[in-house]
């Protein structure tokens, strides 16, 4: 471990970017490997969990409720991995830490991955828990805030489009953490950050969109936010890192929902890595990305 | 996942196993890979956790705290992991469910591990951590219990023997959960059930054997039970698994504490595989014993 708690991640993505590319490992593994990055955030105190089975889903969902969180507000947690790893035990302590600072009770979804399930297996998985959620009384659509970070960012942002399609009723909003949507690839800081960014390369997106399109479009909007239509698009948090290759995503994405006056948020953290979130309780960058965001849900969740 | 959730482990561990051996991997990701053995119990629910930074260890130790559990008695887990490996987080869920059964909060400890650290350090640990629980005025040693698992349970039935050796206050009990304490490998088990056992091999424990020794003697009662006097000796439950190589080193221990007049309990789970107390909230037999165990413990800790 470094002696400066930013720098944590940077350190485990070099370890585990440098075990991927030296050993030659099974899906499985790797999937085991990647899913350590929850090391490096902090038990969150005063947080219980409960599995639950969400419909249409194989493995159990994570209830993550901090004590004293009310039973009427709910945000639903979109996990990260690339579209094919990833998972609600990896995600528990981010979620948590998530829930404590917006003071909501967050349900980290076990959603399906590519290359067993491409798109739009994840993101249906998504739309179907949020139905679930949205259709129990105490739990009105206005009361519900999807959050993801990277490829869950990404299938977060699109569910609102799926949503829109369905002319179902919409949360009241999305935070996207380090979003990765654009599956082409051509955002000038997939060069730029290319050097400084420990975990995001062009070879290794390359291969995880192409076993999420599966022949899809890389153009539909609902596997590219970049391509969506962003008139009357619910709330909108967006966080980029300074030194991920994602950045372009981030501000892209922000200037896009700005053009269709979306009420929209864009942070940039400068000098982090990729999903720097993952440090909350160990980094004080990550725990004021996360209470900010915390802070802005409660408002649009009118919880303050 | 199979059909059988008590064969869940087996699969797990067979998977492991396979990887173990066949790629050359350094010791890190080896830690890496064996930690995810937590996968195989649910989130135990009513549990909020918190790091600690107990004295003498550099990495935070983890609370696991039932709601309602009184602040008055307190459980130290020793993890298992053949002394190499292990973590708070890879047990913290396993932790929690004892803590559960038990009704008392449950700290899980992050003791120092060979090779970086031989023997007697990770012991010298578990000591340092007991005082500093028994000096608390709240909590008094008759309400402090040791639990272990393997590599784990061999540690904590040796800080007895440590703490009679510094005529400290002892705890008011020991669960031994599938222990390993026989350094030698003598048991007629090692042999006879290396077919069933997924994860113990000859092999491998002479290894983890030779790493945490680092030279002193595997007779030392110190780092092998079966070499301790157990006169004196608090109240003991041990299991053992069937199925499992280790499964003469509880039978051994049982009898030699028994010898004692030691209040003893031996419970041998047919079948079962080392550790398959980490089935919790999957599987019926790993839930059981958790219940037994956690039913004799308010026993001992005078609960109910």
């Amino acid at each position: 471990m470094t002696s400066n708690p930013s720098q944590a991640i940077f350190e485990h993505f070099s370890r585990v970017s440098s075990i991927l590319s030296k050993y030659d490992l099974d899906l499985n593994t790797r999937r085991t490997i990647l899913d350590t990055v929850d090391v490096l955030a902090a038990e969150p105190p005063r947080v219980t969990y409960q599995e639950v089975q969400c419909p249409g889903t194989c493995k159990p969902a994570i209830w993550c409720e901090p004590l004293d969180a009310p039973a009427s507000h709910v945000i639903l947690y979109v996990h990260g991995g690339g579209g094919f790893t990833g998972s609600p035990s990896a995600y528990r302590k981010l979620a948590a830490h998530i829930a404590l600072a917006s003071g909501v009770r967050t349900l980290v979804l076990d959603y399906r991955l590519a290359p067993e399930h491409p798109f739009p297996a994840g993101l249906d998985d998504v739309v179907t828990a949020y139905q679930w959620l949205s259709r129990q009384k105490k739990i009105p659509s206005e009361n519900i805030a999807l959050v993801g970070d990277s490829a869950g960012a990404g299938i977060a942002l699109c569910s609102i489009i799926r949503l829109k399609q369905l002319k179902a009723d919409l949360p009241a909003a999305v935070a996207a953490v380090c979003p990765w949507v654009d599956m082409e690839l051509t955002g000038e800081t997939y060069d730029s950050n290319a050097d400084k960014d420990a975990i995001g390369s062009r070879a290794g997106l390359e291969a995880m969109a192409a076993m999420l399109l599966n022949g899809a479009s890389p153009k539909s909007p609902l596997v590219n936010a970049l391509y969506a239509d962003f008139s009357g698009y619910v709330s909108l948090y967006i966080v980029g890192a300074g030194d991920e290759v994602f950045l372009d995503d981030a501000r892209r994405l922000a200037v896009l929902a700005k053009e269709k006056d979306v009420d929209v948020y864009l942070e940039i953290a400068t000098g982090m890595q990729h999903d720097f979130v993952f440090m909350a309780g160990r980094a004080p960058e990550a725990d004021a990305t996360i209470q900010r965001l915390g802070d802005w849900m409660k408002l649009k969740l009118r919880l303050k």
